[in-house]
């Protein structure tokens, strides 16, 4: 449904790996082999999916292995009542998508860089993406999972049952642990039947109170015909302009927010949609509006928020934060940002799934500068914390966040996960350097 | 929305605890404070909501010492956009759904014994119920626990953001653990807006091919309006009737389903409602079927269906099974059951929340007999296992099904469960005998 993103590498550029060594298993039990045989050795690992990780989680930081998932490509099964689907890790994202959408359901899961990840690092890294607003948390729709433990042990948890309260859940320890637990093998997932009606209103809103408006409004009269509720600042379109050439569907303002609908009736869809238009545009707190409701024109709508990652990448160095706020103090750090950096940034940009409390902050350079990121950094993240918010509310940690995990976890919960590691890699071959801080 | 249920006392029949001590603490401090006091010295703890568990986790074994959350029952906070929750893990279901509900949301799960249960339980158990098919898992819509480790340690994982990657889930580790690893002091969830518009139907269906065909033509039509699909069979109504003395509200059937929507318009709900039933009954689906649009013909089509359990514990004594199981097997079981047992039962019954694969199967007789149980069991679990079931789909394991766990998880799980109950409670204080099995 959304347009496909260029190469990534920009993304990464501050990290580049040393790894010697290559794997691409195709199977578990290869998986499994290498594992024990890595754990005999002490050698150490990195999984790698298709490594579109924002945080330098899938790249060696010395000399590990690199075990990568890219043959692992398999679906295992479909179930076209349940809607339930088994695959093994190294399946791309998009890839899945047109398959179950061909069979009349969707993955609960979209997110720009579809093209190129994998389900297994989708899972690894818990992502959220462009319609957790709908479908809600991989931790509610991944029903189960096969990893391949530190030792080479296989487990397998690879449940299709909606529900299944028998003992621990331990397939949530991998989830979102971004290798750092256990190599993710193979995912069961919960499909929701694919919306027979979807449309796309993108909105440019006089200022961000309007957009929070707007959201409640929306919030209420599209209520759960509701999939996706995005927004990005003039900032933003203007380097999407800029650097892609592609054009403001609607009058220039402030903020833009872009809409999604789906649901079972297209009629009533519409008219839904069409007395929020009204309400909206009426009353003020929407200058500009457009709609569209064929795949080529919805396409071209996403392409504008799905795209700003790319449009970034084109405009410099990025120094890019992912956190989530509370809504009503959300945008105010972008502003902060901007009047403390000064001429010192190209460009301060904020954007995000404004529907989940997710602000993308992201501040462009020429080049990468030391006196920049201390601009930069602890500020973000003490800002951050002093509204209690996450400071990596998607992304994860992996090698460039880990150390800032205690912004938005206690002490308490950091040792507990300390302990965790060492119980599940006692001799810290999966993935070391990642997700947990320095030790000091 | 739902009736109240009468007191649970039978259900629990076969459990009488023997502990001399009940404690019952006002604050997650006081929590602290016993639990450091009772590690120190090895004393065994048995934490306890609103004991509606149907699996005798919340009643000591031996000697165990009650914690109970009673009169930890106050709301923290609501916040009227988010419409996130934080309060205590003593509170009464059913108070927070009153309270929630007054400001335009409600709680995500609903259960038959939500007069009692507490919100703490809930949790402990993940459980299910009957908004699962709308609102999903407890594992998604549970934003934030504190929790009291064993040694009295209070973890502080009672975010309120919808989104965090910030290390490891560790909240995940206490949902579902049947108070084994923590004890539950307070809970932030995600409330979703209360739909404007409401409405159920109660159907006939001549068979249960039918039933699962309707749910298939009601989750193309209903889409995403639709919030609960239950079914139960013609014994179940007998029950009903003849203990509670309900009216059967439709032609006698062998099956009966209840459909609720739950949307944003009334109007275009009961289009989509009144198409489907068009269809259902047309094609013979249905053979006959009532529909309830005003809260008081609601809760009495509801009752019918939330007071088996009640209905059944008037019947004798009960036997009963809560299985995950595929849809097109799923009443094979209680047929072959009936079979099986032919007069040795009073009755057999199947019912559930059929949307989710979920069958609650009950057997009825005079009294408790060994020979009775050794016809059920284990030739319950092993039929469940070679459909590659869930033995305990939403009730949990607690004392009765803790040895029942090997038909559903592998050994590489059930061992990856017990070092994590040795790591997080090394000395065995927290709920002993309860959810892992007997160690042999
Ligand atoms: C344009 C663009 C848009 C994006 N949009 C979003 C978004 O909306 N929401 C969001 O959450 N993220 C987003 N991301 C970030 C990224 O795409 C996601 O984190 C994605 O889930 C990573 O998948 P991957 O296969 O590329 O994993 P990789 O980058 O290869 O790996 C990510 C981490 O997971 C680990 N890992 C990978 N595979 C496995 C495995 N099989 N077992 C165990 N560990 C493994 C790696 O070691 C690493 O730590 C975006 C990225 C880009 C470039
Ligand atoms: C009529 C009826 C209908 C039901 N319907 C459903 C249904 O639809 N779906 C469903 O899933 N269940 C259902 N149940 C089962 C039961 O209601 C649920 O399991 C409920 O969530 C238990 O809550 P409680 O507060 O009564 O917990 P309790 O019974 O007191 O305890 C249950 C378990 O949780 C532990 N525990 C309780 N509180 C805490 C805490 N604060 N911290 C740590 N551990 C704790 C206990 O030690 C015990 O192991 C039903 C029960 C009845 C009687």
């Amino acid at each position: 449904m959304h347009l496909e993103t260029s190469p990534l590498v920009p993304v990464l550029r501050t990290d580049s790996g040393s790894s010697k060594v290559l794997l691409r298993p195709r199977t578990s039990q290869e998986v499994a082999h290498i594992l024990r045989y890595c754990h005999e050795r002490n050698l150490a690992v990195s999984p790698q999916g298709g490594n579109t990780g924002m945080v330098g989680g899938s790249t060696p930081v010395f000399d590990e292995i690199i075990v990568s998932t890219a043959l692992m490509n398999q679906i295992v099964s479909f179930h076209n009542v349940s809607g339930v689907l088994v695959c093994q890790a190294g399946c791309v994202l998009e890839e899945l998508s047109r398959y179950v959408e061909e069979r009349g359901f969707v993955v609960p899961l979209d997110l720009g860089a579809k093209g190129s990840c994998h389900i297994g690092g989708n899972v690894a890294t818990n992502a959220g993406g462009l319609r957790f607003l709908r479908y809600g948390s991989l931790r509610g729709t991944v029903l189960g999972l096969e990893v391949v433990l530190a030792d080479g042990t296989i487990l397998n948890c690879l449940t299709s049952l909606r529900k299944d309260n028998t003992g621990y859940d331990l397939k949530q320890l991998f989830i979102g642990s971004e290798g750092t637990l256990g190599v993710i093998t193979a995912v069961s997932i919960l499909c929701p039947p694919k919306p027979s009606a979807v449309n796309v209103a993108f909105l440019g809103c006089p200022g961000f109170a309007e957009v929070l408006q707007t959201f409640c409004t929306c919030r209420g009269m599209l209520g759960e015909i509701l999939s996706a509720f995005e927004f990005m600042d003039a900032e933003c379109m203007k380097l999407v302009g800029l650097h892609l050439h592609l054009a403001c569907p609607v009058q220039e303002s402030p903020f833009y927010v872009l809409i999604e609908t789906s649901g079972s009736g297209a009629g009533h869809d519409a008219e839904k949609l069409s007395g929020f238009l009204e309400q909206v545009l009426g009353s003020g707190l929407v200058t500009d509006g457009t709609l569209a409701t064929d795949q080529r024109r919805i396409k071209m709508l996403w392409a504008l928020r799905e795209r700003i990652t790319e449009a970034l990448s084109r405009d410099g160095y990025v120094y890019k934060y992912d956190l989530s706020l509370p809504l009503d103090r959300l945008y105010d750090l972008v502003s902060d940002l901007r009047a403390r950096l000064g001429l010192h940034a190209k460009h301060v940009v904020g954007y995000g799934h404004l529907g989940d409390g997710n602000l993308h902050l992201n501040v462009t350079a020429e080049a990468f500068s030391p006196s920049l990121l201390g601009t930069l950094e602890p500020y973000v993240y003490e800002w951050t914390a002093r509204q209690r918010g996450s400071v990596s509310a998607e992304h994860g940690l992996g090698f460039k966040k880990k150390d800032v995990l205690g912004y938005s976890k206690p002490p308490e919960a950091l040792q507990l996960m300390q302990q965790l590691k060492a119980l599940l890699d006692p001799k810290g071959i999966l993935n070391p350097y990642k997700t947990l801080p320095t030790r000091t």
